[in-house]
């Protein structure tokens, strides 16, 4: 399988932001024991902090790949245009997250991007991806 | 590990009830592969469609077992009580779906019970319980 | 026709509790009335306080009865629960009511059930029962 | 019994407007099999689009008819004014639905009409009119 | 001066309708004492139940009279259409009450018209509409 | 009659504050034209900015005068103290208010106070106060 | 093409009302210049301040006509009936407003036609009546 | 007196759950003292996980003991049907809670039980039953 | 112990205010009652109408007793500044009410006050107090 | 006329994208038909999927072109800064919609872009574009 | 300059109360320094829990002094009689807050005053009185 | 110090946007002032209409600088994403408003941002960035 991996906002401070909240391993450490867990599937890391970007490269990739494992940060509870982009294309979109968000502000406990989804993991920390990926080969 | 399924009202009914929704297989039927595919785990299930029977039921286990799957069904959407229950006890809690409630009517969308639980996967069919259990062992 | 009544909360106390609100006859002297007039039905009447036992009495009879008159009490207006279960099964339910519950509590005004049932009547004291059934043989 | 049956806006193009909602019978149909079933009643019919005209009708017969069967369609949601007409009649009324209001858009399951009302049936298709009648007998 | 009053839905039953919130004098008997009383004004009485022959009366005597006094009943709180009549014509209007419709139900202390009148007066019973005329007399 | 009026927060700055809502007249000019022409009963007038000295006003004359006029200003919105003390006293209170206060800030739309008093009359400017208690002459 | 235009509430008034807004050019001045511009098609124009009428014109003319171009001024934002009558008939609706109405206030940015209609023009004064017709020519 | 006690979800694990918000005491170590305190009073405990079965022991000793002393854990927020039992038996309900519910999260602070006690008492750790006790003496 | 009581708006007229809801005693009357009842303890009584004198009444003893027990009449639904008071005090504050203010409107039901209190007693008319009085000794 | 196209987020896969609603045509197709039939005037085309992107467009065309025909996707309904840039420039922008918007789900419903807009025009497919251009050459 | 700090209630409990949020400094102590640091200016220094006093101090010194530093405390959040007074002078009045409310309770996050405001300063400490002073200067 | 200047979208049409809401000066012009009035200090300028650039600049000086000085514009009320980019770097930011935003459109009154900022200022027009320097300099 070839899985695209999207971080959104704020993700590459990751290890280095609230690690109370968010652990203290950076995305790129977590994703090299990703890549080895995963040798059997091509998987490719994209990571912005502009919702521009973030639907250019679902655009990009959502008619070729297996697979999104999209992290949208902030924007998932905020861009109607990233939950517009997932309809938009054929592959499936699992959202994740690595902090429980419902435990968490108000606001953080909706999102536009859920009910295009294929399915939403949150909480597991970093492994959350692990599982999304699971995921995916279980589809 | 030992762990516990309990699903909530109306997943008795499964297979039966709005298969478009749910899927054809009996909760019976995928248990059976479930547990095949977890022999290192004791797996037990538990299925009520009483709240005050689920309340007993995570008491019971909940500071016993390695860890709790649970489908709350629509008491997901309304129980404060069973949110009550998963904060009193001291093993983690995955919340599952098998459908992207997130996809369904409003009042699907918001949970109770997860901001007390370690995490939350839905969408991945009958598979969301195999992905809760592997989440459990990654915790 | 095979016809199940199901009665929810506080039906129990009919003639004991508020009989300015639900009149002075208890439920069983009602049901003797019915069973009469209706002979050529056979009705089968359950009341519980228990939103559980109440879903597992739809799914019991809910394949094999031609029609349930079901009087949830308050839990018309807070359960999501007894909602998915009259969904599940395959019968109509017919949602009733003693009072008028439009012209009392703002929060009685919201049904979680109607929408899922056949139909509604409301107002027409125990007599609802009686326009229920005749409902169902119209059906 | 002397019952005045009025019908409000849309109505008069019953089986022309969203038959698989109203059905394909047009109310003079169903008006001709009514009177026949009731021959013992005398039933008068009056249907307008116009608000302030079904206000008039309620007027006139109001202090004289043994009942209204009332079926305001978009006017049940919308309208104080009929609301207080009713409530200023000594008749009692009936508020009728052929479809189920309770499955449709959510902002019609609020009735201003209801409080006012003896009771209300929606659901049963044209038939909630015969059973409205009946609920006029029992009265 | 020229003064058109202006009741609008049910408030031809006055004298008729709960007697315990109107009081029970009609309308026309007032009419005459308040004729009387302002010997010196012509005034002129219209009552409809329907918004849009209100609407046309407002359009009629708007640019003509030197004042209106409307009590436009249940559509003070419903009718947008009758505010825009309002603003559009040129003499000042006094929006009154007969009963005070602060102490009833919540949807009555809304109304759409007092923003594009020239005052408000309620709760004097039958004389708001004498404190109305004295109103524009000192305007 | 004796009649106490009772003037809330900012109206002592009546003729200083924002001339083109309130005007350029002073309340004690007015005062003096309201006594003359009103020279059978006896007015008597108290102003205060704060919402305790108001309360403390109106039980000190509630049992006694024969009606109080009173423009609450600002506390009319946020004054649930005030409302309860008019409920408390056995005298009519008229709640009155120089300009239209709904063609204002929504906040200053809906009244804690006019639920518990006689009636409201708004808009007419100083000569609110005029029609008042005429208002209170004729109830 | 036969294309019926219907004007509601107050637009009777149009160069007369609130000129500011709606421009100085009466209806009739206008509807001249559109029949010459148009003069391959029949245009039929309408007008009322009732609800109810403007129904019966859906009514009348909705199965016959190739388009409505319908401004039903304040209704769009009140009448859930006039919504039905245009899901009710067959030719395709067009809602026209002379003014922007989303920059004025808040209840008037809200329609219950729209979502009935083939499409919706605002802003563009009188002239969004002849974009309508292109509209209906292009569709 | 004859003093029934019910408690509700949960605190069953009264010790054992959240320590820091319900105390470090068990409610049978608490239960004991209490009856030595009252050893004048007959003081029967039930506590139950089940809203069926509270509303079942409601109706089972509201008619014969002297005052039941309810704390109905999360049922307080969301059972609509206990409101119900509550007012259908005759004897007088203390609402009790051990934590002051007020100082916890916003849903926690409706009751919907409260309006149908006679009154309530949060925020004195297990002490709040002895003092609703005495408030059954005092009534 | 010493114990301050701080009485807020309008329950200077207690026993001439609202008989029905508040008794017919007045709070001096039943103070010579509770300074007998609780001899051992020091008690202090103060009333104001104003919110200021109670935030400054709290401020002056708020170091120095050993508990408040406060009945702030209509400023408990009102007064943030109330409750800063309390939180900014070193001693325990009771909340009190006479009535059972859940029963009552719904504008009652919410307090700005209790977060900050020990505990809240309310419903056991001027009981409640003594109560209050017995939890301090229990703290 | 010199004429600037924008189109917002997700625009790109016209034609690709949920066929059902959007049509089967891509933009650029149009736009080659557009060009043809308003060859009298320069129209120019941009895209993004950038909200920042389309601000930098609006201000650089914006005080030079005679209009902006704009389609901002879901930005229309999410972006208050798109909004400040079209009122900060001097051109008069048209906001245009493929679909029917307020057929769609309700938070589509609302624009934050109308209200600064010249008009509005929407749910005639592509020809809105072209309605858009005829509303400039009229304006 | 001629300016007047006015600070609102609980702020003469400054250094007493909650230090960790509002810290551990009198305003005495504070003030002092700032009359030193700004000896060219008279500022004049005036604190209530009183909102009537406040209104009071506003009125008196408003049309005097060249500007108003306000810390109007939980006043900001319930006071529109405040605000009325701050629109009702001629001085600029500039909104100040020790702690950044923005980061505490929602309802400290609206200000009924700062619309009347000049300006707003919050969370620098007892600081943002300093940098109001300066505001004033560059005004 | 080191001090980064951060304005987002629309910002840079300072001078040419809405001279009457945010003045004639460019922000270039001003910056010029500023910079020649605290020479002692580093100050950097940096603006962009991009959500996305605001926080990749944000992520970029954040663990560096001694401060931010953040105008974000209309993001301000809409981007949760620059909010946990600001919670996310050590360094204290300040944000700033030319206008006072309080006296704008409601939704212009909250900021998603205020909470992890050490403070607010603004309504000083561009010398709230002079004021903002000055807090950091108190800091």
């Amino acid at each position: 399988m070839k899985i695209q991996i999207i971080n959104g906002p704020n993700l590459n401070l990751l290890g280095k932001r609230e690690p109370e909240v968010y652990g203290k391993k950076s995305f790129d450490e977590y994703f090299q024991v990703l890549t080895e867990a995963f040798a059997q599937h091509e998987i490719i890391y994209f990571q912005s902090n502009s919702e521009g970007a973030i639907i250019d490269k679902i655009h990009e990739v959502g008619f070729d790949v297996d697979g999104i494992v999209l992290n949208a940060g902030a924007y998932t509870h905020t861009s109607l245009a990233i939950a517009d982009a997932i309809s938009a294309v054929s592959c499936p979109v699992i959202e994740v997250h690595i902090s429980n968000v419902h435990a968490r502000e108000a606001y953080r406990q909706h999102s536009y991007l859920a009910k295009n989804c294929l399915g939403v993991i949150s909480g597991f920390g970093l492994e959350s991806y692990r599982l999304a990926i699971q995921g995916l080969e279980l589809n």
